[in-house]
């Protein structure tokens, strides 16, 4: 506390994310990230904007990014003027909440979801209903039917792992069309069903992924939003009135050498989704309950032991899982898929520590 | 404009940056970019970070920049709680208005002066009374002696160029012991004294500075605060309410790397400073009025030539230099210290236009 603070900083309860941890080797299964490297052809467009005495540093990237966005417009079969980036997708949602979510209702979104969301609301001064999920984490979408300011919901959601189907996607776009419906597809590439295909019928829908997970770019910090033009608009207003240059010039160059390596994309997603099959079988062998995932991540609780205690216990052993204590899931930990030798390294910890 | 658009986004008028030209060899003198390569440390720590194949950028940045910060805090002779760090600047900047400058009462910045301060007053709803300079476009510290709920003043300014002496910013500060003072030293390096060292002193103290302008970095985005702990705090509160990881890790490390090299640092500076005076007197001898610079840029005006005009002529050469369109200033152009070829080449186009 200080008399300098404005109010909202007295207010504020910040993010907490998953801990770095400083060690040479840490089995890191606690931020979700991709086990396996970005695509050669990210190193490769990385050099090559360097050059030899990294010349181009010097200049401003690109305040557009229209070469990355068309890039991106180009894979998802859309126009540059649908697509908006940003610095990570925790940037793009920011400005979603202060461009597109502030409004006199209250907006709507699970009460188990990604605890990023509340802090932005914090931020921003934006009322939020927390609509419980159902006993078994999945989203109901007639839930989301009371007047309000805007519906976000990740799919699949955060930290549960569970997808929502594109046909439920279209219930909860029918019945807000006065608001805007943001779909947080963060995981979606690891199996859930885009809602891209429903941005050309759908004007209130703005679709936000990520670089960080299925792209294996969490190091380089891009993320971007596809929507109605109006709705890229609002945000494009609220960025440019923020930071004119968000995405520096390797982040961009490397951002757009990810997108177009297809082939690398769908191998690296493929063994993640293999790998989350097995160990899904293995965790369940163990006597743990395994929310049905289509994401990069598991979310299990075991009947007999405490999930917390389990967290520390791995952690001794230098194998890191996220652990949330809040409400309804303070007994999950939240399993990021590794490669499958981390898989069996926390599978052997687990099978010594129960 | 947009039924979805939050009020916010409706009254913005965004910051319109310098034109990025798509031209192959423009001679670019309009967005106060460094003409010489940043240091070849900064290539090499980006290629060492990103090694064969790019392992590390899968993996998220460390979020607290505890490497750079520290690294920064050296430098200037400070402890890393004092040591801010963000995406350029300008979001800086912004988290700034967010975090210490919104209060009840309006707060104060010169009526001529960087461009962007109105536009983060209109993001975040502070209230602020534009100060009028001085005829030769100077500030007169006594002008911020009213009730205030912030100051904010670029050292030296922007477009202007003119520097104010450090006995002039501790009476500043003297006279606003109750409100943040925040001194934004993006020119610093170019000739002016840094309030570094009042920052003990003055726990209202806060300094901004980028790695954009002398250390060449301004395609990587990197800008930094450094103030009492309290003040960095407030920040710090922000950031991890809007973006956990603002910086990415080739960022992180291009950022340590160029802080490092100090005598890279110095000769670039000394060679911009050098071409500074030489086109100022360039400049006079075609008879243009000059505003003395302690900047990367000049300021001037020819009595008999509208600066608009000359910077469209310029631009049909191929020469940036940036006009705005701005009460008091209409007249004037900001130039760009360029190499001695460039700035050779801007002269001979304005002999042949005049």
């Amino acid at each position: 506390m200080s008399r300098f603070w404005s109010d909202i900083v007295n207010k504020l309860t910040p993010y907490v994310p998953g801990e770095q941890p400083a060690l040479a080797r840490p089995v890191k299964l606690n931020t979700n990230e991709n086990p396996y490297a970005p695509s050669p052809r990210v190193v490769d467009a990385i050099r090559r904007e360097l050059g030899e005495e990294g010349d181009s540093l010097r200049k401003y990237p690109d305040p557009t990014a229209h070469a990355l966005r068309t890039t991106i417009a180009q894979h998802h079969g859309l126009r540059v003027e649908q697509v908006f980036v940003g610095n990570g997708s925790d940037e793009v949602l920011a400005h979603t909440f202060q461009a597109l979510l502030k409004h006199d209702k209250p907006i709507r979104f699970p009460d188990i979801t990604y605890s990023f969301y509340p802090v932005y609301a914090q931020l921003y001064g934006v009322a939020f209903d927390a609509v419980p999920l159902n006993a078994d984490f999945g989203i109901d979408v007639d839930d989301y039917r009371a007047p309000n300011g805007g519906v976000l919901l990740p799919n699949p959601n955060a930290p549960t792992g569970r997808a929502l189907p594109l046909a439920e996607i279209k219930v909860l776009l029918a019945a807000n069309p006065d608001s805007v419906v943001v779909i947080d597809e963060a995981y979606v590439d690891f199996g859930a069903e885009s809602a891209v295909t429903l941005i050309d019928e759908n004007p209130n829908l703005l679709v936000v992924q990520t670089l960080s997970k299925a792209r294996s770019l969490a190091g380089m910090r891009v993320g971007f939003a596809l929507g109605h033009e109006a709705l890229i608009e609002a945000l494009t207003r609220v960025k440019d009135s923020f930071n004119s240059y968000p995405l520096d010039r390797l982040a961009q160059v490397a951002a757009i050498a990810a997108v177009e390596d297809d082939d690398w994309f769908r191998e690296t997603c493929t063994k993640v989704m293999a790998s989350r099959e097995r160990l899904t079988v293995e965790l369940q062998t163990l006597g743990f309950d395994v929310v049905p995932s289509a994401a990069n991540f598991v979310f299990a609780r075991h009947p007999e032991h405490d999930a917390a205690t389990l967290a520390a216990r791995l952690k001794e052993k230098e194998i890191f899982v996220r652990h949330f204590k809040l409400p309804r899931i303070d007994q999950h930990l939240r399993i990021t898929i590794g490669t499958d030798a981390e898989c069996d390294a926390l599978l052997a910890a687990l099978r010594a520590v129960l």
